[in-house]
C-alpha cells in the first residue's frame, strides 16, 4: 500500500547515497519528516517525538526508527522490510533520564555502523540541540558531519508520479481558492470563512481527497495584511477592504500553494487595481519566460526589470522550491528565485512563485505553483490571475 | 489588543525569572512558540523561521526577536513595548552564510548581556542543533545552561483568565465531537468526515470562534486503529467497524482535547461494549478521586487498581499537562499521570486524561480534559462517556 513503487524509492535512496558520498558521509541520520517520507513512504503525525530514518552506504534499504506504537504506522505506509523498522520503548518519551536519540545511537553501535562518518540534518525543524547532544554522547563522538538539506536537494527534481500528485493538489487548490472567495462576505466572521477553507482542503475533490497543508490558511484583511503570519480572529470581514489569501491544496503531503487578493466591494481603489495589473502582468511575463537552463536569479531578474519599468522594487525572494512537506512549512529550503541563486532550472523542478507587493497601507499578491517542463513552465492550478472584486 | 492584562504577563515573567535564578540562569533564550506566546502574547505562524524571546534577569520586559516582516505581528499581539521588538533582515532566512541565531547572539552582545549565564531550551521543537551551534559561535561560548522546560513548568498552573479560555475551548470541543459523530456514516469518505471536523474546529461556536489545534484530527478505523498517528485516507467508512476519535477544540491557542470511540452499526461486539463499560467506570472513578495534594502517580494508581480488578493492565501513561500550544503537540511535556511522577496536583493545573485500551484487534478510548480545583477535578467539556453506537 505504498504511494510509490519500490523502484522509485530505491532510486531516491541511490541518489541520496551518491550525495552522501560527495559529502563524505557513510551513514545519514534523517529526522526531517518530509525526508523520512521521501526515502521510505512513512507518513504519520508522530514527528512530535524524535524519530529517524538511517541511510547507510552499504545497506540496500534504509532503517526506520520510531516509537514502538508507530511501528504499525510504518508497516502501513513504508516500503521497507519489517526487519528494517525498529521501535523504541515508551519510557524514552519525554523522559528526564533517557532520550530517543540514545536509542538511535545504540542501534548504530549495535550494527557496527559507528565506524562510519555519520551525518545529521543540523537545521531540520525536529532535530533539536538535545537530539544532537544525546546522539553524540551515545556515539562517543564530539562532532558529526553536516548532512543538512542533503535529502532536500535530492528531492528537488520530482518524478512523474510526484508531479501527478502535485497536479491533483492543484485541482484541490482551485476548489480551495474558489471556496475562500465565496466565503468573503462582509459581516461573516473570519473564523467562519477559514472554516470553509479547512473543509475544502480536507475534502478535496470527489476524485482526490485532501490532506492537511503544512501551513494553515492565511487570510488577513485590513491593517493585518501588513502582518503576514497572523492567523484569523472572530472579527467579521468589513466592506471595502482587501483580503489577501495564502492557501494551498495538499494531496498525500504534496502541495500546491496558491495566493490571490480580493476586494470586498464594487469599487477597489485605483492604486490597488493598478498595482494588481502591474503584478499580474509581471507574473505572466515571468512565467512565460521560464526555460530550463535559466538560474533562480535569472528568473527573478525578469520580474525585477518589469516592475522597475513601472517604478517599483521588491526586496524579498519571489519564489522557492516546494512539494512534499509537513508543518510548519511547505518550502523545501533549497532553490529560491532571488538574486544570487545559481540553481539551474531543470525539468521536474517545482516552485511556488509568489509576488506580494506591499505598499504603506495596501498590498496585492498573486502566485502560481508550477513545474519546469522541457520547454517552459506549467502551473498546477488554473485560476484567474487578477484582483477579485467581490460585489 | 493583547489577550491578557499586562499584570498577568508581568506575573508570568516574574515567576520565570525566579525559576531562572533557581537554575543559575541570567538570560533565557526562549524559542518554544508556546513559551514565547505565554511570556509576551506573540501569536503568529512564523515559527518556521528561527525566532526568540529573551528573558533577562535585570530587565523588566522580555525582548522579542523575529523576522522583520513579523514585527507587525508582534505589534498586534504582544504586550511589550515596541522598543523591545527587534526584527532581523530577510537575508538571514534560509541562508548558507548566516543564521538568525547569529543575529540573536549579536543582540545579546550589543546589549552587554553576554556576561550573564545564558540558558537555552535544548529540546524545544524549533531549537535546532544548528540554532544552538550558531548561537554559541556568536556568543563565543562552548556551553550554555540548560533552560529546557523551564517556562513549561512555570506554565503548569493556569490563571483564571487561562481557565476561561480553556472552558471556551471545551465548548468548541463539544461541538467538534458532535460533528464528528454525525459524520461517521458508512460509505462516507474519511476525508469528508475529517473535513467537517476541521470546519467545526475553526468555526467554533457563535460566541467563541475556533483556532487551529496543535494536532490534526485523528479518526482511525478498522485495523488502522492499531496505528495511532496515521491520518485519514479517501477510503469510505465501513459498517460494523469501530472508529477512534482523538480531537480537540482550541481557543486562542488553548486546547481542550477530547477522545471518544464509536461503532458504526447497531450491534457492537460484546467484548467492545464490556471494555467500554470498564474503561468509562475507571475514568469516572479516577476523575472523582482526584484531589489537590495527590501526585501524578497517585492518580494513575486509582485507575490501575480498577482495571486490575477487571483483569486488565495498561502500560503507557494515562494523562499529561496541557493548555497553550502550537503544532506539533498540545502536551506541555511536564507532569504526567504515570508511575514515578511526583508532581503534586494543585488547583489550576490542567490535564488531558486519556484512557485508551488496546486489545489485539479492537480497542476503546475515552478521555476528559480537566482542571484541578480546590476540592477535586472539573472537566472543560461535557460529553457523554460511553461507546457511541451509530445506528
Amino acid at each position: 500500500m505504498t504511494l510509490f513503487s519500490r523502484t522509485e524509492y530505491m532510486d531516491r535512496i541511490q541518489r541520496t547515497k551518491a550525495a552522501m558520498a560527495d559529502r563524505g558521509i557513510g551513514l545519514l541520520v534523517v529526522c526531517d519528516p518530509a525526508n523520512m517520507n521521501y526515502l521510505t513512504g512513512y507518513d504519520g503525525w508522530s514527528f512530535y517525538v524524535p524519530q529517524a530514518v538511517l541511510v547507510i552506504d552499504d545497506q540496500e534499504e534504509p532503517v526506520w526508527i520510531g516509537r514502538n506504537m508507530d511501528v504499525n504506522g510504518a508497516l502501513h505506509t513504508a516500503f521497507i522490510k519489517k526487519e528494517n523498522m525498529i521501535g523504541y520503548p515508551d519510557d524514552y518519551v519525554q523522559s528526564d533520564v533517557k532520550h530517543p536519540m540514545n536509542f538511535v545511537g545504540d542501534v548504530i553501535k549495535q550494527k557496527g555502523w559507528d565506524k562510519k562518518a555519520i551525518g545529521v540534518e543540523t537545521d531540520a525543524y525536529y532535530y533539536t540541540a538535545r537530539s544532537d547532544a544525546e546522539l553524540k554522547k551515545t556515539l562517543g563522538k564530539d562532532t558529526l558531519a553536516d548532512g543538512n538539506l542533503l535529502v532536500n536537494w535530492v528531492r528537488i527534481i520530482k518524478s512523474d508520479a510526484e508531479i501527478a500528485l502535485m497536479s491533483q493538489a492543484g485541482k484541490i487548490a482551485e476548489k480551495v481558492m474558489a471556496t475562500a472567495l465565496e466565503n468573503l462576505v462582509p459581516g461573516k466572521r473570519e473564523c467562519d470563512a477559514v472554516a470553509a477553507v479547512f473543509q475544502a482542503q480536507a475534502a478535496g475533490t470527489p476524485e482526490f481527497g485532501g490532506d492537511y497543508p503544512a501551513i494553515v490558511p492565511m487570510m488577513p484583511t485590513g491593517e493585518k495584511t501588513s502582518a503576514p503570519h497572523l492567523t484569523w480572529t472572530d472579527d467579521p470581514y468589513q466592506a471595502d477592504q482587501a483580503v489577501n489569501l495564502e492557501l494551498a491544496g495538499c494531496r498525500h503531503r504534496y502541495h500546491c500553494p496558491i495566493a490571490r487578493t480580493a476586494f470586498l466591494g464594487p469599487n477597489p481603489p485605483q492604486k490597488l487595481s493598478d498595482l494588481a495589473d502591474i503584478t499580474v502582468e509581471g507574473l505572466n511575463l515571468t512565467l512565460d519566460t521560464i526555460k530550463p537552463g535559466m538560474t533562480g536569479e535569472d528568473v527573478e531578474r525578469v520580474w525585477r526589470k518589469h516592475i522597475a519599468k513601472k517604478g517599483f522594487e521588491k526586496e524579498s525572494r519571489i519564489g522557492y522550491s516546494m512539494g512534499l512537506n509537513y508543518p510548519p512549512d511547505w518550502g523545501e529550503h533549497t532553490a529560491s528565485l532571488r538574486p544570487g541563486d545559481k540553481t539551474i532550472l531543470a525539468p521536474g523542478m517545482t516552485f511556488h512563485m509568489i509576488l506580494g507587493m506591499w505598499m504603506d497601507n495596501f498590498g496585492f499578491e498573486c502566485s502560481e505553483s508550477f513545474r519546469v517542463t522541457k520547454t517552459g513552465a506549467k502551473t498546477f492550478a488554473r485560476f484567474d490571475r487578477k484582483l477579485f472584486v467581490i460585489d
